[in-house]
């Protein structure tokens, strides 16, 4: 039993076409959704969504991902190998970043260039909807075991991508949103380690200039109460306890945020 | 072939790590979305979720629910086991209710406290998403035929819930919301038994002092007008022909219902 | 591995249940969501929906469909068996022209009327969920490999239903809106063959009175830019690019459109 991913900004309809022609190549594949519901042309909230769940995707996992606002013009497509050596996953998608932050934290990456036109969709490519023509008919073999090396030549001037510097300035730790789940809670780019280096749980810190209380889960605040916490992600994330930071807070995808320990 | 089925609060993104952890521990099995989208917090909608589908599930079924706004905190991590013997269904969850009314419509409940740390994420446990490093690998590990009592002991103080009183108020059959569906269809509390008992379909009723027809379908009113009708949930509801009743009325989970004879 | 698809405007919660059913009767089906989220008895778009995948499944795929604002009345349930012999596709739902674009589309298309009841649910028929009771049963039973004769007798007075009229008015080329998909591109009702026979790629088009630019994909005008393009669908498409033409223009499902080349 092999998996396939899909994570696109398709919302409805369209992740069913690429399902249909998924299934006639490789019909016993289990297919997860990761989400059809990323901004749309949002790049950089689909590469979080991606880098946030594939550890937990068990190794010859295939991931396909497309946003992709430069379908039809002349930006490549991919197939990216990362992993341990045997427990490898696979990427399959645009050149514009959206599988690089996932497939770097795996190790080992190695990036292909899509070429080979006899593992494309045999009725036609369209100029439109790459994600049914060529990345799910790719995806689909390789759930099979073909082998990358098919899809094309190794290249290495891929579009990188990252989620934006943290650092330190004066008594603040400043990084940026990556993403807002659909809790309303903001997920910034601030890693575990640099969070706890800093503040243990139980304290207080300021988020944007507001006081909030640094906890371990929602459940340690009042409802409708602000809080920071380590989220599921490893990530610093600001919350409110059955509500929205995103709503309370203002804050969206690549907003900056400053921590201050009080 | 098994089955685990998932009903959360969650949205996007987060089922599919539950997803990802599930088919790493059994890779055949058969997912079910119920529902992603219960309000925020929402335990009762989520346990009418749950209580309304179960009985069209196969025997052996695993019912995973993670509304569960306790999350990280004291509250305890449940496995429950109901309905006849040799066909029973399970259910993995947090204990505030959520699967009480769906095991106990199976009957023969029994309830266990997961306790068992070996049987649980391997690469730890987060403090705000036990779907992922708690009932996901629990849930996947009863679908492969775990025996129940390796989760833990078993418990009889767990925390109950039901759908609210139903009564008769002099002329008024009372009761009240417990759902309203994504066609803005209001389901009550009021069984069918009760309902039949006072009035046959093609009669008059008051809802909340607001005269509608009963009868059996949508297509017996007109476009636009409300009707109450006995649902495919077995409950009396309250809908609008091609329209919103929940909306038409001002309804929504856990407001009262009123019922007049006319 | 056989293949079923949902096409419904249930939204949360009901298609559930009709997997329930399907599985608990075919254990090791495919299941494939089209989309739920058709607005409420919008017939037109689930026809849609339908008649622009269908090419994309495999053979022997089962189709639900539930766009049914008749259920419980006097409106016939259908089956329907389409496409080259040996290769056919299969079609449950309502008798009210929901199927019919669809399996038109792949040819040698039979209609039955379903009317055998040992082939619905066991547990007894709903007046209000038949996707449930009538055509989650139906559909599964016909991806074991249950012959088509089975469920009833062959009809020729089904419901008929089509995208409506597309032709040249003066200088215009007219037809109308049929879908407005989830990025709020607008598609139309007129053909491939029929625009590039008045128009090539790169030239100017006015789309009810606005000059667009006609080119391949969106990415080949600015951000915010409106285009008129041939979709994925292989019709004449409105679109924004990074935005929505179903916004920008105020066009909706059944609008007329009136192209002119410039």
């Amino acid at each position: 039993m092999s998996i396939i991913s899909l994570t696109t900004d398709f919302g409805d309809l369209y992740p069913a076409a690429m399902k249909a022609v998924i299934l006639g190549i490789n019909p016993g594949v289990q297919i997860v959704d990761i989400t059809h519901s990323i901004r749309q042309a949002g790049i950089r909230e689909g590469a979080f969504a991606l880098y946030s769940l594939v550890p937990y995707f068990p190794a010859k996992s295939v991931h396909i991902g497309v946003v992709d606002p430069g379908v039809g013009t002349s930006r490549r497509a991919l197939t990216l190998k990362a992993g341990p050596e045997g427990e490898e996953q696979f990427f399959v998608g645009p050149d514009n970043g959206l599988m690089i932050p996932a497939a770097r934290r795996l190790g080992n990456m190695e990036v292909y260039e899509i070429t080979n036109k006899e593992i494309m969709l045999n009725s036609g490519i369209s100029t439109t909807f790459h994600g049914r023509d060529i990345f799910a008919p790719v995806g689909a073999r390789l759930s099979k075991g073909m082998l990358i090396e098919t899809v094309g030549h190794r290249i290495s001037d891929f579009v990188d991508l990252d989620f934006g510097n943290v650092g330190i300035d004066g008594p603040f730790l400043v990084g940026e949103v990556v993403f807002a789940d659909s809790f309303g809670n903001v997920i910034t780019n601030i890693p575990e380690a640099a969070v706890l280096k800093f503040r243990n749980f139980g304290s207080q810190v300021e988020v944007n200039g507001r006081k909030v209380s640094f906890v371990q889960t929602y459940g340690f605040v009042r409802q409708g109460e602000a809080l920071a916490l380590i989220g599921s992600h490893s990530f610093l994330e600001i919350a409110v306890n059955k509500g929205s930071a995103a709503l309370q807070f203002g804050l969206k995808s690549g907003d900056p945020v400053a921590i201050k320990v009080l």
